[in-house]
């Protein structure tokens, strides 16, 4: 996805309150403001926000010299993520359908984002999911919910590649690959992280955390933007991501980020800012399924 | 009022939508958040935010050479608070207390306002302000609606400024004009409006179109800024900002302009960010009646 003029003003708020949350002073926040101000002239709109965001975030890094501001944060999200585990698997269990209901729950897991909203209440959050009523995929949906597409391409897929999003939301990522193996113990499955600190995107020690070790192969995208941004990615991790059958891309970073995938990819997101629900044609909230062929 | 660092992004959400509503294409629009990024890094946060409003709003002038974007705007906005005049008249003579009714019609009236939201739908606004019941002010409100003093500073004074904010508002100030001159005709009343567009702001023009000039003698501040920042202020005008015994500042940009005012004010707004509602204490959408001595 392009940057939209939107996003603009957007880039300056995530900037403040990322300084804020490092620990930054007013003195200090400003700087941040004022040098991201000094980058936006030369930033072309084609690109996309994830790669501002490597910006902003590799600039609060620099002047508040903090290397993982959301640390706690993250430990936080994966332990409150893995407390509720357990009963994520109960309700799937007493699904009628199980691949879509892990599928659903995966993506509202998709909610413990600190890029979009910063006070977030993780805990609030997770009840909230767990009350959550099982939904039916209606007809009308299928344009943004592609479940039947997404059955068929796991059907014939040996290997997949699973991008990652956020620590704490790695838990439910983990069901929803337990689901997958379930129907199929065989398939290969990689599930990639960033590499280095950026936001509250999960690194490999969140994905140990919450257990992706047990039943996926972690790698590192070679990455530290909020998004799988493929000219900043690892060759190894090229090679994966062209190589594989299937790649399931989780977040709205990623899919900001891989708008022209260059390869079938299907995007699992919450819509969470107005600027992508108007470019999905969905409401902000709505989860997605989206499938894009290149 | 000094500009906060949640100011910033505001900024550049401003300078977006009044370009858009000058017809900027997305290229202009661009090089206006551009030049809007250059000015920021010497921009002191000791300024006021319609000092950088002024900066805004002239680069957006500059850049699409829209002498007056909010033209029709401000038009549409005078007729349609001039259609509902005699209904503001009839709610106040039904009124118990026929001051404080209008008053609080007055500030009601401040919601016609484009630099905070662009979309706005003034004529569902007033009809929303005409369905409004008659409101008690209460006792802990006493602070920030100060009607007590300013009953009294209005007994003693022979001469007032009244600052004027938007287009169409000024129907409003009309009606406040009139019942101050209905407790004492001999009082002078002098309505300053802004010299050159800036946003809605009322000029002259829409003065006379609301028949201000029935009522008082309308001046021009000299000013292109969004609020009365003094230092841009006409000699003229502020020999009678100095000299006249009462002075009531409408809108919120006035009030962040004034925030050492150098002399007694009455400021008449409404909160309409979050930003302001902390510096006063209120709730966003809150009707403040503010007396600063100095």
């Amino acid at each position: 996805m392009k940057t939209y003029l939107e996003c603009i003003p957007c880039f300056f708020k995530q900037a403040l309150e990322a300084a804020k949350l490092a620990g930054a002073d007013e003195k200090m926040q400003k700087k941040i403001l004022n040098d991201l101000a000094r980058a936006l002239p030369k930033f072309p709109l084609s690109s996309s926000p994830p790669e501002m965001g490597r910006t902003i975030y590799g600039l609060v890094k620099k002047i508040t010299k903090k290397e993982d501001p959301y640390l706690k944060i993250k430990r936080k999200s994966n332990t409150l993520s893995m407390n509720i585990y357990p009963r994520l698997k109960n309700k799937i269990s007493c699904s009628g359908d199980r691949l879509l209901r892990a599928l659903e729950l995966a993506i509202a897991g998709n909610i413990i984002d600190y890029g979009v909203k910063n006070s977030l209440n993780v805990d609030g959050e997770l009840k909230r999911i767990l009350d959550e009523e099982e939904r039916t995929i209606k007809k009308e949906d299928k344009k943004n919910f592609n479940y039947h597409g997404f059955k068929e391409s796991l059907k014939d897929a040996k290997s997949i590649l699973y991008l990652a999003d956020n620590a704490g939301e790695v838990a439910f990522d983990r069901v929803l690959i337990e689901e997958i193996k379930r129907l199929d113990m065989n398939k290969e499955i990689i599930y990639a992280v960033k590499e280095k600190p950026i936001i509250n995107d999960a690194l490999t020690a969140d994905a140990v955390r919450c257990g992706i070790n047990k039943v996926a192969k972690i790698v590192s995208s070679g990455l530290d933007a909020p998004g799988t941004v493929l000219r900043f990615c690892s060759k190894k991790f090229l090679k994966i991501y062209k190589d594989v059958d299937m790649v399931i891309s989780k977040g709205q970073g990623n899919f900001e980020a891989l708008s022209m995938p260059g390869r079938p990819v299907f995007f699992l997101f919450m819509a969470k800012c107005p600027v992508v629900a108007k470019s999905v044609k969905c409401n902000v909230g709505d989860i997605i399924l989206l499938y894009r062929k290149r």
